[in-house]
């Protein structure tokens, strides 16, 4: 008898990942795993984002925390085609968890879907959902040596972003430390740094979405 | 033939921090389990507690990190007892680390070790590492809804700490909701709100510490 555990774990989410990843092809939407830390600003990004192309693109957005529907709610006051996931304590999402949400969202008039991960730096980076780009927020207010302490979500992001920068004046972050370290790691990686706030430098961001919806 | 995975992995961690804490107490040492977000300030707490205590009581650090030693040089700059241990990704630091951890520290001559762990709210709760008291600390600029998506780590800490007041001013986070929050999930815990960066409210931090000394 073999014992088989961690190995078809991740064999079986790699398998549910292309599944999903062919349903998204098939209706044309682009899908969007969003990483942070708890409070980087996952939630006023997408927020932002809707308020910003909801009049030209039908996006979705799939919510991931250990409990509560509390992120959620707030999303739901912009757009209808917000889903829950509480992973019940798991500190990151999965690909059937991500494949039982579909059901609930209607596929064939989405252009978008984000997917909130849960709050970690660590736990999401193994696991693909089948999204189209893997991408990281780190925020000032984190400290400039997010990159040297989390490497592995920072090699796996394209792009890179930095938020909260209007913080930048009264922290002693080093932007020029942070973006050399995110190269070191990540070379060929765009990073984008803005404030979802006050809105500064999301133009380069709802651009870049722009250019990818398919 | 059984499979025995995760109860294993539960139980053995529990025996392990049980010999910890035997240890610890036959020393007559003080352990902290210093829990956050990344970023929210974890090591510099620490230092600011050692500069703090360091002339009346000897401290010892374990920095835990995915990896890296930048966290553990820093602290090397104000005390000598310091051990970093990489987890090579793991999420959470256990019993068995910390174990290896203190074959490197004068158990002798310590009052206090403080551990910082991984920077993450959710992997390190269910890891008992035999210390005295496990403390969450949140920060100013992750937003007053931690507790309302982070429940665990809040209910099984005591104190609770609250981190860079001095963004209150800048901030919409809510004090009240925020301390309510954790009241809800943890009656009998005690909140202390401080800046680390500032020193404004430290002293409550400091003086129970004092407290606690064995």
């Amino acid at each position: 008898m073999k014992i088989e555990v961690v190995e078809n774990v991740l064999k079986y989410n790699k398998d549910q990942a292309e599944k999903n990843r062919k349903l998204f092809n098939k209706n044309n939407i682009l899908v969007i795993n969003l990483l942070s830390s708890p409070g980087a600003g996952k939630t006023t990004l997408i927020i932002e984002t809707i308020k910003r192309l909801k009049n030209e693109k039908n996006i979705g957005v799939i919510e991931g925390d250990i409990s509560s529907t509390y992120d959620a709610e707030k999303i739901k006051e912009h757009i209808d085609d917000v889903v829950q996931i509480n992973t019940g304590g798991s500190c990151h999402l999965n690909a059937t968890m991500i494949d039982q949400a579909l059901s609930k969202l209607d596929m064939d008039r989405l252009d978008i879907i984000i997917i909130e991960n849960v709050g970690n730096l660590i736990c999401p980076v193994g696991f693909d959902l089948g999204e189209d780009y893997k991408i990281v927020m780190s925020s000032v207010n984190e400290g400039d040596d997010k990159p040297v302490k989390y490497p592995p979500v920072f090699i796996k992001s394209n792009p890179v972003l930095l938020n909260k920068i209007d913080l930048l004046e009264i922290s002693d972050f080093d932007l020029g430390f942070f973006t050399s370290e995110v190269k070191k790691l990540n070379p060929s990686g765009d990073i984008m740094i803005f404030s979802s706030k006050s809105g500064k430098g999301l133009d380069e961001w709802i651009s870049w979405i722009r250019k990818k919806i398919k």
